[in-house]
């Protein structure tokens, strides 16, 4: 016969997922509400205004998706693609070629724009390369969790606004972390999830887009055999579950039954929205600059090299690169076994090569980032890394107590 | 400054989503493992197996998807579903346009053949409609939420077996509340979901497949370019988030990174199916058809009248003509608002012409059923109906302290 787990905590220092904050998890526990119960609506209503605040816009439209981070990135690239279109993808890291792979399953002829990993692309190159190529759509990753760079936004959204190209960006790993500027940046689709600074479980994917997206994929509404066939269109989107038509037309006034909405799930986004609202968006992102600060000096004074450009560092995510002679995954299995502290590998050609912390949500937090110094120091002396031992924890509790 | 809702209860007895089970929902308040963790990739091997057991299979493929039921039914057929390929669907409801629907998106070449909503279809004219058609898919519904009516599956997935056709089939209404037997009936892909009989939130898809169908889609497997760009198919499936050929090398021995699980779901998936077998599958199918036995039953002492064949009639939804001069709506609203029972109306040509009350999962015990019987003659005798007042209630009382 199975049993019922017996759940032991970790301290999640990874890039996502993240620990979920308590209150938030607490949620989950209240009675379900059927999807179009006027209780329920109230609380969908909400979602809706707070998702924009990290967000930075005013959009009108705002809403979640039923399905992880790449779910709202599939329906926001498949809302606007249509066979042969052209999408330019300048890719940084690995989760530009998760949208490469989106795109061109959704049949659009993708160019990869490419280069080295430890840093961004300067803007005038992307703009260079939309005058070259004339895409139709851009497809960026504003922060990239495999490498933890973060790429500037403002001229190519200017550029693409001007051009009348779609702008389209992955922020699923600096939403909630990180200021956001969706309306100043001319962000056309802005994606994010639920499993990294928002600190609530996995399984809810974020999305915003403005009226030129709305406008657009209009026409492409089609209204689902099931209830009618009333309203057909020749330009359908290639799905039916992350079909943007129809999700806007469940989260707004026309309320159509398009899926069983995962109210939990909402329940516990409502909150977390909520808590960080109360805390003050700025509070919360300057608690993780502040971790972040924190972290990565902490690093320094335990002679451990941070992977990349400085300056366009992501804050949620220190990049360590993995000291000669050192085994990069004996550490993380000592730091997970015996302390049960997670902190992640990376992908592609940083595979091996750097560990990656986490500074993400609930997770960001003092009493983490002391007692992972502390375990992390622990372990490094154990593998055999020569450091000055306690300088990096020392460091960090000084820092804390200032 | 946005509040957190109190929530009060609802005794659900709809087609979906219903109660989740107490001890379910306090699953999901587990802190947050990785996906990737040991002590959950044990939980996941856990919920493969016990997924099987409602489903009657000893499929090798059977897991989870991060979505509500449909993102299963469109991961299953799409899998199948190569541009211009052709696809019966039988439809005798509203679901059944759903999978049209989905399969028209993937390009699929789909014939309807329909008849009345009443009763399900025999399935010689099913046959006979392979045999016209050719069709390289059937996609049928077992049990329609719509109507409440449950189709015989053992023909023709006998006669699709023997002439190479795939045999899909959408079981989400019928999951955990009736016995399934999808390897008897030669079942290639089974799906369901989490929102009905198993009793958890909506957000999950279950689903299973055989060898023959796991062999087929084997070649349109493609490897993520953000993970290498060495594994491509030039028949790759045209959805990334839904591709069967990727979730299932995410739930096997490869576990490759394809999204982040949403864990918390698991927990309670995980707890949901724990508790129906241990208290015995074929006890929870008794459980369902006691009661639905005693509500129609009761119906009828109340003078009302149930829609659709008896003999075909699904054992988890008891589907209620709205007696002539009544207000079916005004019906609804006063059981919601004043005792806190959300019952549904339904869909297409039936709306506004049945009733539909559920009996499914955690929802489908003694309490929820004698408290809706009492409400519900006071609401019908406040509105006007004229029947024999209490003989619903009482009868079903009786019935139970037999």
């Amino acid at each position: 016969m199975y049993q019922q787990p017996i759940f032991e905590g970790r301290t999640i220092m990874t890039p996502g997922p993240v620990e979920a904050h308590p209150a938030v998890l607490r949620q989950m526990v209240q009675p379900i509400l059927g999807q179009f119960d006027p209780e329920f609506l109230k609380i969908m209503d909400e979602v809706k205004e707070m998702i924009k605040v990290p967000f930075g816009t005013t959009n009108k439209q705002a809403f979640a998706i039923d399905g992880t981070s790449r779910s709202g990135l599939e329906a926001g690239l498949i809302a606007l693609i249509e066979p042969g279109d052209k999408v330019l993808v300048p890719a940084y890291g690995r989760f530009a070629y998760l949208l490469g792979e989106i795109c061109e399953r959704a049949q659009a002829d993708v160019v990869y724009l490419e280069k080295e990993w430890d840093s961004p692309f300067i803007q005038a190159d992307v703009i260079a390369a939309i005058k070259e190529h004339q895409p139709k759509l851009v497809a960026m990753v504003h922060g990239e969790t495999a490498n933890a760079q973060m790429q500037p936004l403002d001229q190519i959204g200017a550029f693409c606004r001007e051009n009348d190209v779609f702008f389209f960006v992955d922020m699923v790993a600096t939403y909630g972390g990180i200021e956001l500027k969706v309306d100043e940046w001319k962000v056309d689709v802005a994606v994010a999830g639920t499993q990294k600074c928002v600190s609530a479980p996995s399984g809810m994917s974020l999305i915003t887009y403005n009226d030129r997206v709305e406008q657009f994929i209009e026409a492409r509404y089609q209204k689902e055999l099931g209830l009618g066939s009333d309203e057909r269109s020749d330009r359908f989107v290639s799905s039916n579950y992350l079909d943007l038509t129809q999700l806007q037309r469940y989260w707004g006034p026309e309320r159509i039954n398009h899926h069983t909405e995962a109210t939990s799930m909402v329940y516990a986004l409502h909150e977390a929205l909520r808590l960080m609202l109360l805390e003050g968006i700025e509070n919360v992102h300057a608690r993780h600059a502040k971790n972040d600060r924190i972290l990565t000096e902490s690093m320094e004074k335990m002679g451990l090299e941070i992977y990349g450009a400085r300056e366009t560092k992501m804050g949620t995510v220190i990049p360590i690169l993995i000291p000669a002679g050192i085994d990069g995954e004996e550490v993380r299995s000592l730091l997970l076994d015996q302390f049960k502290i997670e902190i992640a590998s990376s992908f592609g050609s940083l595979k091996g090569k750097i560990w990656r912390v986490g500074n993400m949500g609930y997770s960001s937090r003092q009493t983490n980032v002391l007692h992972f110094l502390s375990a992390f120091e622990t372990v490094l002396k154990k593998v055999g890394y020569e450091f000055d031992y306690g300088a990096g924890s020392t460091y960090a509790l000084e820092e804390y107590l200032k």
